[in-house]
């Protein structure tokens, strides 16, 4: 098995991507440090052009494409963050962006992708519509394929977000990030055990979308068939490519109820004053919910995104 | 007349309580400059202590005290953020704090200043019975009562927050910051002219709340009579401290409407991704409202507190 991405390519993703994207700060807060008496350090992708993380790993993969390949546009499948990003990312480098999205998609969804110029392709909610709808757009405009999280440029983008960080917030003992796919968590684990090989990198993980927790414990991918959880950005299962970096560089996954991921997203709301979305709140829970003794240590969040429908909170 | 608080004081003041409060980032919002055409820059006093600016003026009021008179406590009446600030700056100081509070006031306004420490007086919901009581606890403590906004200490403190968002952008065409009992507004006013003598400062103020407005056209001040507006922190009227100051150096009162409020509150949430509550989302809909001319100008925004009760939202 190919050692990709390096740690190189990760370094190499963050120069090219720098600029286009915003350099997150990382907040702290007193009153959620003394509620898990730990030290927490926020990484605030959130904050991040198109409110989350996904603009890193689509922004170096369009960027990745020579001239010719460019010219064609990219194409995806997402019904979220990965498709409004990647119609961004298409947009600063002046090509078409076309997202294949299931109808029943979320309108402000579909309104974020449109907002950015990306052309959109509807297809039933079934897998076979959406890779036959998926096929027929990339055969007929040519354009570059560019998969949410099973890709190796989008995973050396993505861990640019915690390259960042352990280059500003040194020694931490910790980092956790949310798993879906595992495109977010594969990069940080390269990105984290690479430059602070005394830093451990756990996965966050809702109970009710565990597929990763269920592939580690197998040895082989487990996909979860259709999970039922509020956190909208997790519900994938991990890819042929992220599952053997996890395997090898995540120390464990620690699983969450929905009820503690939105009591974590309060949390965070109310003492942070940030807008997380779930997905975000996942690690925060996993440090809340206890069971591990994390007195005293030094904990990297990676708060994934801020994508929420202020309409439809969860809390009343 | 006396010039009180002269610029040298807001400058003792940043002394003072440098190293207690936050010095509170300033945020840019690319969509939301796109929406006004101008350049909007945010202080975002949601992120400071107690999540809200109230912490500068109380603050320096508690440590403008000395030891002797510190030593029986501090007193005030307020249902808002300044009830929680005092008791935090209070405990700082590690001095008593005395609050009288409606008993109507919020469960969760109640539950910040017992928090901090401070230690509570209900009364009926009534000028004179807040007054009666308000009497009887100093008398009985010999505490220094610290006003919410009709104080030098005060006004000087809440100075300070402009202070730092001229120190860091520069030529301002403007500044915005909401108006309630005009302890922020006659703090930047004064904090502003004196660094910037080009930059024009401008207060906003719900509709329903007007009486900066009308106190500023009539030349005396006008209260507001149970005024209601979701704008919580912007219900009090000017008081005799801060209405000639704020006759001298402020422009412009701009009112706007409760829906104007919530729509700006909304853009902010959605766009910037920080919780901010009503009355810091005044000054946004003052630009947002239209009927000036701002294209192309550089302006300062006070985001006063990020304190809002995540169960009631006002969009839906």
């Amino acid at each position: 098995m190919e050692n990709r991405p390096t740690l190189q390519d990760i370094r190499d993703a963050h120069e090219r991507i720098r600029g286009l994207v915003h350099r997150t700060p990382v907040l702290t807060s007193t009153a959620i440090n003394d509620m898990c008496e730990g030290q927490l350090f926020f990484k605030c992708e959130n904050f991040q052009k198109a409110g989350a993380f996904k603009i890193r790993g689509a922004c170096h993969a369009v960027y990745s494409l020579s001239e010719q390949e460019a010219r064609k546009g990219v194409a995806t499948h997402s019904s979220g963050n990965h498709a409004a990003a990647l119609a961004l990312a298409a947009r600063w480098r002046g090509i078409p962006a076309y997202v294949v999205m299931p109808e029943n998609a979320p309108f402000i969804k579909k309104a974020a992708v449109a907002n950015y110029g990306g052309e959109i392709f509807l297809c039933k909610p079934t897998l076979e519509a959406r890779e036959y709808t998926l096929t027929r757009v990339v055969e007929s405009t040519g354009a570059a394929f560019i998969h949410p999280y099973n890709d190796h440029r989008v995973i050396a983008g993505q861990g640019t977000a915690a390259l960042e960080l352990c280059e500003e917030i040194p020694r931490l003992d910790l980092v956790i990030a949310p798993v879906g796919g595992g495109g977010l968590l594969s990069g940080t684990a390269i990105a984290v055990t690479s430059v602070s090989p005394d830093t451990a990198v756990i996965g966050a993980e809702p109970e009710e979308a565990d597929d990763a927790f269920r592939s580690l414990q197998k040895g082989e991918i487990v996909p979860s068939e259709n999970p039922e959880t509020i956190a909208d950005g997790l519900r994938t299962s991990l890819g042929s490519l992220t599952f053997p970096i996890i395997q090898r560089h995540v120390k464990e996954i620690i699983t969450v109820s929905e009820e503690a991921i939105v009591q974590a997203m309060r949390h965070i709301w109310e003492r942070m004053k940030i807008v997380v979305e779930p997905s975000a709140a996942v690690p925060l829970a996993a440090v809340l919910s206890g069971g591990r003794d994390l007195k005293g240590m030094r904990i990297g969040i990676i708060l994934s995104g801020g994508n929420v429908d202020l309409g439809h909170l969860p809390w009343r």
